[in-house]
C-alpha cells in the first residue's frame, strides 16, 4: 500500500515513552504531568456526566465554555473574543492545528514553519497537497530570524506557522518578534497559526506575547491553546482555536466533519473551572517556576548543562561534556542504560543543526520523580 | 477568503436542533437519545479520573480498550481482530471516517457513496482532493442496485463508502448484498469504508451483516463503530475502526497527528463496561424494538406513514397524505408550526428524488417525549 504520508513514522513522543515503560525508565520524555488534575474539575465533570450532559455538544463547543474562554481571554490579554463566531473548541489543540491547516492550505502552496516545531505541523500540511517550508531558529537561543523568514516567503506562501511559548525550547516571543511578524505579514495575504498551548507557563515575570494582544496580528491569525498544560489533563484532549468570523468559518468546516464536537461532559467542567478559579492561570506559572528552579539547580550537580527556560515545562540540556553520541541515539542510551527518558530534538526538525547535543527532559512532575532522575544523572 | 469547501453550510442535524430549541419543539430530528448512558460506566469514569488517568492515552488506545474490542467483535461476529495493528481507537466514528477517507484516497481519485448518505463523507472526500461519486440506493427500499454500483466504477475508483445499518433509512444489507459486494471488489483495488454504528441496534431477529464476518471483504477494509450509539453517549465521541494492519497503519498516521488521542478516563470506562456487561449488546435490540413497535403503532394513530425500520433508532415517515411541501420546507413548518423537530431526507443527497415526502424522525427517548409528539402529529 503506497503511503500519503512517507515521511511519517511512529511519534518520537511515543517510542521514548513505549521504551521508559520497557526499561523502568524514569519518563521525562513525553510531555505531561505525573500528578493529577484538580479535584474541582474531576466533581464538575462527575456532576455534568450524572446531570446526562452526555449527548452531543453544540459543534462549534458548548456556549458557557466559549463565553468562558473569551472572558478569560479578555482577562489575560485585554481583548474578549466574540463566542458565536470567533471561538471554537476542538478535541485538543492538535486538532484545531490539524482543521486550521485543512482549512486554508490548498494543493501547492506553502506553509513556513519554524525549526525545530512540533512533528504534527508538517503531515497536516501534507495531507492539505500543501508543502512545508522550514526556517531555523537561532541554533543557540532559539529565537526567529525575521529575515531568514522574510526570505521564505514566496507568492505561494499561505500560511505561517510559530509556537511560543516554544517546544521544545521553552523560548518565547518577545516585543521586538511582535513588532517584526507584523510588518512583515501586512499587507501580504498570509495567514498566521499560533500555537499557544503553553500560553501560562511563563517564569520570572515575563509576559505572554499572545498574538490576541495585537490587533493586526489577531485579525489574520488562528491563535490555538489547549486546557491539557493549563489543567493538568494532556488526555482529556480538550483545545480551541479563536480566530477572526472568516477564518473561523473555514476552520469550522472541516471541524464539523472531522471530530464534529468534543467530548461534552469535560466541556461543563472547564466551563465552571475558568470561572470559578479565575486566579488558576496566574498561579500557574509560579507553580512551574518552583519546579524548573529546583530541577535547574539539581541538574547542576550533574554533567548535563541546563540551556535558559523562558515558559514551557521542558528542559533542555546540553550533554556534550557527557557523550559524543547524535541525540537520538544519546535518548535512547540515557532511557535503556542510564533509566532517565528524554526526547531528542533532531525529530524537530526538517535538517537538525550539525553536531547538536541538545536533549528535552519535562519537568512537569513530582519532586519525588524528579529527584529519582536526578540521582540516576548524577551518575553519567 | 474562498471557501475550500463550497458546498459545506451548517450541517442539518445543527440546523434542526437550534430550529427546535427556537420554537421549543419536540425535538426528534438530531438523532440522540434523551434518557442517560449506563451508571455503570459513570462510575467507572470518574474512578479512572480519580486513579489519575487523565493524560495522554496510547495514539492507538489503551490496549485494555483494544482488547475489549477485539474480545466483543469475537464474541458478535466470530473473528478477533488484532488489537495491537487492527484496532484503533478514535474520537467518534465521524473522526476514525475522515482519517481513512484522509489516509487512502489522494488528488483526483474517486470515492463511491450510496445516497442517501451521511453528511460527513463527501467534505471528507473533497478535503482528500477526492471526488464523490454519488449512486442511489432504491429510493423504495434503500437497498444498494449492485448493477449501478458496477456502473460507477472507474480506474480512479479508490474507495466505496457503505452503511449498514442505514442512516436515514433504518435498511440493511442482506446476505445477498454482501455476496454482490464481494464479487463487485474481487480482483479490484477499491478499499471498503463500512460505517457500522448502528451495529448493534437491529430488529425481529435480523442478523447484522458486519464486513467483519466475511474474510475476503474485511482484508480490504475499515470497519468504523462508535460506543454513543450503543451506550447513549453520543456527546462521548469515542469511536474505533478496525482495519488490517497495512490499513490501519495508514489510518494511524492521520489519526496521530489529528487529535493524537481520545478522552482517556472514558476509553478506561469502556473497557470496563464491555467486558462486565457483554450481554447488553443483545439487550440494546430489544430496548430499541419496544421503543420502534411502539412508536409505529403511534403513528398509525397520525397521517404519516411510517416505512419499515429493519435496524437503527429512525423511523421514516411519508407525509404525502399531510402536505405537499418539499421535505426541508415541510420539516421546518412541522417543526415551527406543529412542535416537532425532524430532519428532511434531501441533504443525504446529491440529487434528491424528484417528489419525494419522506421525513426522518429519530425514536430514541423516552416515552414521555415520544408521546409528547405523538400528541402534536396527531392533529396533523
Ligand atoms: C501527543 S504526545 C506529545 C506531547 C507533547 O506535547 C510533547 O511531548 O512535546
Ligand atoms: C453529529 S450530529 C448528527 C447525528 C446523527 O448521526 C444523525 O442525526 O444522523
Amino acid at each position: 500500500l503506497p503511503t500519503k504520508l512517507p515521511k511519517v513514522g511512529t511519534t518520537i513522543f511515543t517510542v521514548m515513552s513505549q521504551l521508559a515503560i520497557e526499561h523502568d525508565a524514569v519518563n521525562l520524555g513525553q510531555g505531561f504531568p505525573d500528578f493529577n488534575v484538580p479535584e474541582r474539575l474531576i466533581e464538575a465533570l462527575d456532576r455534568a456526566m450524572r446531570e446526562g450532559k452526555n449527548q452531543y455538544a453544540p459543534m462549534t463547543g458548548i456556549p458557557a465554555l466559549r463565553q468562558a474562554i473569551a472572558d478569560k481571554t479578555q482577562r489575560c490579554y485585554g481583548h474578549r473574543p466574540d463566542p458565536d463566531s470567533e471561538i471554537t473548541v476542538a478535541s485538543g489543540a492538535s486538532e484545531a492545528i490539524f482543521d486550521a491547516v485543512a482549512a486554508v492550505v490548498r494543493a501547492g502552496e506553502e506553509v513556513i514553519v519554524l525549526d525545530p516545531c512540533y512533528d504534527s505541523y508538517e503531515p497536516a500540511i501534507d495531507l492539505a497537497g500543501g508543502r512545508a517550508v522550514h526556517v531555523p531558529l537561532d541554533p543557540a537561543t532559539f529565537a526567529p530570524d525575521w529575515n531568514l523568514i522574510r526570505a521564505a516567503i514566496t507568492p505561494k506562501t499561505r500560511l505561517l506557522m510559530i509556537n511560543s511559548p516554544h517546544n521544545p525550547s521553552g523560548a518565547m516571543f518577545t516585543a521586538d518578534d511582535i513588532a517584526q511578524l507584523t510588518a512583515l505579514l501586512r499587507d501580504t495575504g498570509i495567514w498566521l497559526l499560533s500555537d499557544e498551548v503553553y500560553e501560562h507557563i511563563v517564569f520570572d515575570g515575563r509576559q505572554h506575547e499572545s498574538v490576541l494582544r495585537y490587533p493586526e496580528l489577531r485579525e489574520r491569525a488562528f491563535v490555538v491553546s489547549s486546557f491539557g498544560k493549563t489543567y493538568h489533563c494532556t488526555g482529556w484532549k480538550v483545545g480551541y482555536c479563536i480566530a477572526p468570523p472568516a477564518l473561523s468559518l473555514e476552520l469550522r468546516k472541516v471541524h464539523q466533519y472531522n471530530t464534529f464536537c468534543t467530548f461534552a461532559p469535560a466541556q461543563w467542567a472547564f466551563a465552571e473551572m475558568i470561572q470559578a478559579e479565575p486566579e488558576h492561570y496566574e498561579q500557574l506559572g509560579a507553580f512551574y517556576q518552583g519546579k524548573r528552579d529546583r530541577f535547574r539547580e539539581q541538574l547542576l550537580t550533574t554533567r548535563l548543562k541546563p540551556l535558559p527556560v523562558p515558559g514551557g515545562y521542558f528542559q533542555l540540556v546540553d550533554y556534550s561534556a557527557v557523550s559524543d553520541l547524535d541525540d537520538a541515539a544519546f535518548c535512547r542510551w540515557l532511557t535503556v542504560e542510564k533509566g532517565v527518558a528524554a526526547i531528542p530534538l533532531s525529530p524537530f526538525y526538517e535538517t537538525p543543526p550539525a553536531g547538536q547535543r541538545l536533549a528535552r527532559l519535562c519537568f512537569a512532575k513530582n519532586e519525588a520523580t524528579l529527584d529519582k532522575a536526578i540521582e540516576r544523572l548524577q551518575k553519567l
